[in-house]
């Protein structure tokens, strides 16, 4: 499988026949799925692709104008609509009952030319209870969540590109556990009408590639207006010591100080900056926006389907139920004096990126759970755009992330810097079991 | 909607066009699903309905030649593999995991003609874990399980004929909550192969019609070497009473004596037979040899997606791992034994139908629980045929139904016998709110 910019280049130019390409993801689907479960059945599969892809040969028969992901399959994360498909969100509740108009981020991809290949696999409503997605570097270990179906499909080469959400760490994490990229960019850089929400004031819409050059290619379509910056001076890297980056496992942590010191010998200036001393507080009000936020979008389906919910998701909207409106506006007035403490913590210290373990460690073993998002969590609070970029293996062969976040909009900018630390931090394809951990 | 041999009848001689026929279906699903959710989510299913109706009529022009089942559309529970469809019954776990070929019984009905709606929604396994499905009659009401969807759609009149299993009370149970007939024929009378089985010793497969006429009508083409009897001589009714009669409610009680009164009014015989004075062992045997069973047949799935089975499956499935061997084989003899007692108590009381309420009430309110199967436990584990009757309804307008029951392999007496009880119990169509109650 391609990276996301060859196989749009080579579709585009005609140089991939779009038949033998979708030959080809079918196949890999035939190979892999059956361990890794991380698309959504749908019977007629391979007559609607073949249908569509058919449908955008006569549309665009020219090369030159051909749109930018002209035939390139892409999974979309079951809490987005899609038209055509139904919307289940992972959950055991019918799809009428969750329909929608088209998520506003699938429109985009379909006039940039893209094939859905179909739904990925989504923990329930995007919260804690695992979907049947299994890591594909090993099947014994999560893929993490939420977005776990969209993070192994990327991994296992059924599709360039992949869209996902973040809520607390449902990005970064898996795209880390899977050994690909994942970004998130700025809170709402990426439309999220026609998602099915999990709490309004902290979803994210993101997407995973196989690279960092792929997810700048992706970002070009799915963003706001994106203005490409190319040659951006060379940032300074922040290291967020404290409490914070206290909660990373022995592992993960000597992992980070190996790739802070390959940095620092590549030449990057990297700083040690103080950060997050209250961080239990920033953990606390995340929950209280998360479950307060949950259960006012979940009040009336809880009332006709509560006997459908995982009991993770349950307890999470009984717990929103107890929230005053008082604590939540609080949380929420935190949420926002927070985003500008981190803001004003990188530019008295003149840094221009944190960095930070994706994960407390690699995936764990088991599907029972799909690991802890806690590195993700303050980030995704303040709304940063961050990125998780491969950073090797670690002694069993699974992957570690390297975290990525960039100021408030600067995703034009992270996403220039992140092919320059990827060039030093991921070894070649993270193919080879060992390299770079 | 018109009862399954009127469909037939009106399809096959082309008075009905099945494009017209085929609009009203789809319009029917567009009208109720949104509130009763029978069936399962399917892309294109239009699409394929309007495909495969096309294909009919080009293999039958001639109105003379045509099957019996000519153009009917048929639900599928979730649990029968149905070529082209996926299989989830009723369960979050991957469907790949669970597929297998098209189930005999569906190979039959479409020899015969029929055109496969969709599938219906299932409990977990068809076990107790309920699925979104809403009772019809009242859809602040369970429509019963685990053959939720099948009897739903019945009565909803989306399709004259659908599959169910029973294992415990699966068909008649939500037969009766839902006002349909539920029709088990002899255990292993309709094959099982391509189900997927909850306790193989236990599992048998039935249908849900509108009336007595549709079961019999739908029972020539599913069960094995039907040889239909016009007119069998008059049956004498037995109530079995003692200790498994005592299980019914007030309501239920009170409403079986007046059909016992109505019954007798029209000239049947009904006699007072003391049986199953052991009864709490007969339910103790059934719950050892479901466990036990169900556990051997999740052993695997358990191993690899036991984090994806809901509480009450995962229960069954430890407790089954708990039985030894010899209990099993031990609960196995005692179910043999068990069926020919029920045999001779008939032979020695010179009765020939078992009539007892379907449930032990009308359907509970709320989704939560899809009731108690205690009144059909002991028919299943004898293996005798058994069928629901439509029998009123009670002061709130919900259904109640009539149970009855025949020898071992006495099913073409049944369905022949059936019609003339049902003109004594059911009210007409039970469409108005308060008949026969």
């Amino acid at each position: 499988m391609l990276s996301l910019p060859d196989a749009a280049r080579s579709l585009r130019s005609g140089e991939s026949s779009l038949d033998v390409y979708l030959g080809e993801v079918l196949e890999t689907i035939a190979a892999v799925e059956p361990t890794i479960h991380s698309l959504l059945p749908e019977p007629g599969r391979a007559d609607r692709l073949r249908r569509e892809a058919a449908a955008l040969q006569r549309a665009y028969p020219r090369p030159a104008e051909r749109p930018p992901l002209f035939g390139v399959v892409v999974g979309v994360k079951d809490i987005f609509h899609v038209d055509g498909l139904p919307t289940a969100a992972g959950s055991r509740l019918p799809p009428e009952a969750l329909a929608g108009p088209e998520a506003k981020s699938v429109r985009r991809l379909r006039r940039a030319g893209v094939l859905v290949l179909g739904k990925t696999v989504t923990t329930e409503f995007a919260y804690f209870a695992p979907g049947p997605t299994r890591n594909p570097r090993n099947p014994e270990h999560t893929p993490g969540g939420s977005s776990s179906g969209s993070a192994a499909a990327v991994a296992a080469g059924l599709c360039p590109l992949a869209l996902g959400t973040q809520t607390i760490g449902s990005i970064v994490r898996p795209a880390s556990f899977c050994g690909v990229v994942g970004f998130k960019p700025s809170f709402r850089r990426v439309p999220s009408e026609g998602v099915f929400p999990l709490a309004p004031s902290l979803d994210h819409v993101g997407f995973f590639t196989r690279d960092a050059s792929g997810a700048a290619y992706a970002a070009a379509v799915l963003c706001d207006g994106w203005k490409p910056e190319a040659v951006p001076p060379a940032p300074v890297l922040a290291v967020p010591v404290g409490p914070y980056l206290d909660r990373a496992e022995d592992v993960a942590r000597a992992h980070f100080e190996r790739a802070l010191d390959a940095l620092r010998g590549a030449g990057f200036d990297v700083r040690q900056v103080a950060v997050m001393a209250d961080f239990d507080e920033v953990v606390a009000r995340h929950q209280v926006i998360l479950a307060a936020e949950a259960a006012q979008v979940h009040a009336e389906l809880f009332r006709s389907f509560g006997h459908l919910y995982h009991d993770q998701t349950a307890r999470l909207v009984s717990e929103g139920q107890r929230i005053s409106r008082q604590e939540l506006a609080a949380a929420r007035d935190g949420q926002a004096l927070f985003r500008r403490q981190i803001q004003s913590a990188m530019e008295e210290s003149g840094v221009h990126l944190w960095l930070a373990p994706s994960t407390v460690g690699p995936a764990p073993r088991g599907l029972e759970s799909t690991g802890d998002p806690i590195l993700n969590l303050p980030w995704t609070q303040a709304g940063l755009p961050t990125m998780s970029l491969p950073c090797g293996l670690d002694g069993d062969g699974l992957p570690l992330g390297l975290q990525l976040v960039a100021g408030w909009y600067q995703d034009e900018r992270l996403a220039a810097w992140a092919p320059r630390i990827e060039a030093v931090v991921t070894p070649a394809r993270l193919a080879i079991p060992g390299t770079g951990g």
